[in-house]
């Protein structure tokens, strides 16, 4: 297995040069645009990993399936999804319009930006920190590392330069989805989004997914699952900004990215995959680690259609 | 089996008087608005059915995934895809905005009207006459059903009062999406949304679906398995107007419904399901319809995420 | 005074070079991109030219004033304005988004193609033959030019490119702001389109206006103050296209253009101009023109504002 | 004259019951809802006056001409409309929608809140306090009156629940359009909004406009002429609202009106109006208000076009 993963990766980079590393915000245009790794944790157990497994990212829009269902468990479904939409959009991932035209009340999905700042403002918490921390708790529970942290300079770099991520933030203000202060939800927005992580952690946390809530490796249920289906199902129609149909159809799994090179893959009742690959096609999909993904499917036949 | 579909239908015959039957045509408001039925056939050759599931209807845009896989088999998958999208969208079924907006050359996907008035004419045939004779032929052996035929009244009536479409075709012809003749296309069109079904024959369709391609009582691949599979993937991002991504995450099924009252549901390698009940919701699905494939999703735990 | 004019006209040329003639029909891209000429009518019945104003191309665009006013004293000011708006619009001249987003029920204003077809349908006549050729006598009428006729190959140049303008009408048809025959009023729109004329024919009708709908060379009444009023106005606010804006601030004179290349502009109480040069910028606006136009304005301090 | 308005108001108030106060802050709902008034400055020096005309009112979007005029005088036309365009929009006076679709880079026009927002960013001055104290000056010399001054409630209720206008300034920073501290040139806009005045201020600023930018009581040249020009211009193509097309086509003056109640309205060399009444129609315009200018531009013959 790990021979057909090294096969995989060697095939395919040569997309990399086609694409290109994030450049909003300094810190990530350190992203090494070169590399392109793998890694699989299955129920049973085993793991397999190839190419360039090892290397750092920021988790980046990963983050926003774990605060989906982390909000969702704070405060029910119905809540949920009476502030934020189901509905997938074409448009790019910070498009105000979507919130404007369609839906004054509600962001389309909380895979956008929009959506996914408004799942933020209901974590629960006393302070922005508390419920940043209790973010932080939760992916660690799910990835099983307990070194997990955020990196502090993409962090301070994000907010500095999100006024794009603000204007959607006071937009919801305004229409009343957002109840909170609004700069204390965005540091809890830029911090989940600078949480650094490696492809085996992604992997980790896709497992627990794919095993329908359950830890594989501890046997304890840290997700009901109806809300991991409820996430996996998001992760189908939304998960790869306005390139989620093609996907789909290409590819037939939940997944999710970020724009700091990672993809999230579940594989229900058989997988987790975590890939890294921070040089990124034009939709802020990870280049490379598209057609990994896209490989594997096919090799493995795991598309859920 | 029979008893827990009885039951389901009746507990879900409350929301009948919720919906409208489709009224922009005068065929369409005889449609019986009280009347709930569904029938499934399993890829082991079981047959089950409960309420009116004996009710007449058309097939309407439940037709669309029909010539869909139809026009990939003959054009190729890349050749249609280069016409039309594969990407969900928010706006409403018959929408030009998306045409114009977002993608001068290409509707979002074949099952907004657009979409699928782009694949019909991608149907071969040396005369449109033809090229619908082959649609008809195709869904009689789907279904298995010979006596299938066109509603002439409904055909009749939607051709005179057409002009959304209509519009919508000349746009398309405007900016070379459609390349032949726009009143051929639209006849075909508008006949092969015009053909009449009981929720046996969708639940016979579906059943080639679950089955990935092959008529399960007769062993004969119709459909290659990967072109079933795209139909499926695009049935469950887009099949049910813009409702499906909440669709998707309630149900979790396949599924296309039509304005005639019409769900076809599959089951993957487990049963087609055909539902009938032409009181709609705003969005233009059964409104009971989308009730009981709720319950039974549930029920026998259906849900593919 | 001739002077001046040929002044103007030799400075502006170098423009001529950056723009393009109308392409989407043959015919037009047999306009002289070179050409660039001026006619003026004052009231008092002096005339004054310069360059090359003898220059024969096809009115297009600048014969929707000419209808807007037909339309108006044929059926009311009311009646006009139940189905077309008066709100200018950022939006491209043969755009269905305005048409489809904003108002379902009423083209924006009746200078976008959309609403201009809508103005077509309402010109009085048993058939599509003698509406027409009531157009055609009005404009003969208010050019004092009796030889005036369509260039039949750009006629039917355009009839079968049409499409877009087909889908138009066919939306307006569907959403019950057009009552007739949708080829038959698309003909009117064709053949108005099609007439020919010089700078000098221009500059006649534009003094009519500028003389608030009395005939300066005849004294005779042929359009209501209150209707050459209304066609100013609007001219000043959608004359343009989208650079309506701009134009406003810049020259400051109710005006229309076409991508034949012609441009009419009203000195109210003053004089009637007429520009022709087909080579246009890219918002459809004659390049040379919209400068020469601009000039003019300065020079003689014309501005309303 | 002054029986004339008189007369003018009085069979105008029936309108003020089917209008409503603007409500969005609780200061403006305290606005007098039957008040009706108007004042007209001439350029001889007359003055004339009717009904409620010594209301006191917020100036709210009245003072967007004024710092555009300043804008203009402190920074060059040229740089001014590199940031904010000339074009009359469709869309509601606070709409992101124009600001991402149509020009990333530039909201419409200085009328719409990003505009004007954009525009205040441009006041000169070291901090906010000082840019602000710059409008102030302006705003009493061109009306002639050193008491004006600001509501502080109103602008601490503005300011307080302005996060509408917090998305917008914080999208345009990401775009780059504004290029100081958001909160600062909030602050500046929601002072300049805050100023009381009444509407004879208003007609001595009109007039000043009407006079090409000299002040008709001292002779001084406050405003270039072409500055005065432009604002005109851009009055009349975007000054009330979504509403501005139907307004030039039946009033035909240059004209901006405020959620305040009031209405500024220029009769080029002629005189300057001003009109107060808190009554609003659904647009946000005076619905009284425009009624009277409406009879007003009728009974003297005032429309420019």
């Amino acid at each position: 297995m790990n021979e057909i993963l090294d096969e995989i990766i060697y095939e395919n980079r040569k997309y990399l040069c086609e694409g290109q590393v994030a450049s909003y915000i300094p810190e990530l245009k350190n992203g090494n645009k070169d590399a392109l790794g793998i890694y699989i944790t299955t129920l049973e157990g085993k793991e397999y990993f190839g190419g360039d497994y090892y290397t750092k990212f920021t988790i980046q829009s990963i983050s926003k399936i774990i605060t989906l269902a982390l909000a969702i468990m704070d405060n029910g479904i119905e809540y949920v999804f009476s502030k934020v939409g189901m509905e997938p959009t074409t448009e790019a991932f910070n498009s105000i319009v979507d919130l404007e035209m369609k839906n004054l009340n509600k962001p389309l999905n909380p895979m956008i930006n929009a959506g996914a700042i408004a799942i933020s403002s209901m974590i629960k918490g006393d302070t922005s920190e508390e419920a940043f921390s209790r973010v932080l708790d939760f992916v660690r529970k799910l990835s099983g590392n307990e070194e997990l942290d955020l990196n502090y300079n993409v962090y301070v770099s994000e907010k500095k330069t999100g006024n794009r991520n603000r204007s959607l933030a006071y937009f919801m203000k305004s229409t009343g989805v957002i109840e909170n202060d609004v700069e204390a939800v965005l540091d809890v927005y830029f911090k989940q989004c600078s949480i650094e992580v490696t492809c085996k952690d992604l992997s980790k946390i896709a497992a627990v997914f794919a095993n329908n809530g359950v830890i594989p490796w501890t046997g304890e249920r840290i997700i009901e699952k109806e809300v991991a289906q409820i996430v996996k199902t998001i992760m189908v129609t939304c998960g790869m900004y306005d390139g989620s149909g093609e996907f789909a159809v290409k590819i037939g799994l939940p997944a999710k990215s970020g724009v700091g090179g990672g993809i999230l893959g579940v594989s229900p009742n058989k997988m987790g995959i975590g890939i890294v690959g921070p040089s990124l096609d034009k939709r802020g999909n990870s280049i490379g680690g598209v057609e990994v993904l896209k490989d594997l499917s096919q090799k493995l036949d795991l598309s859920i259609f």
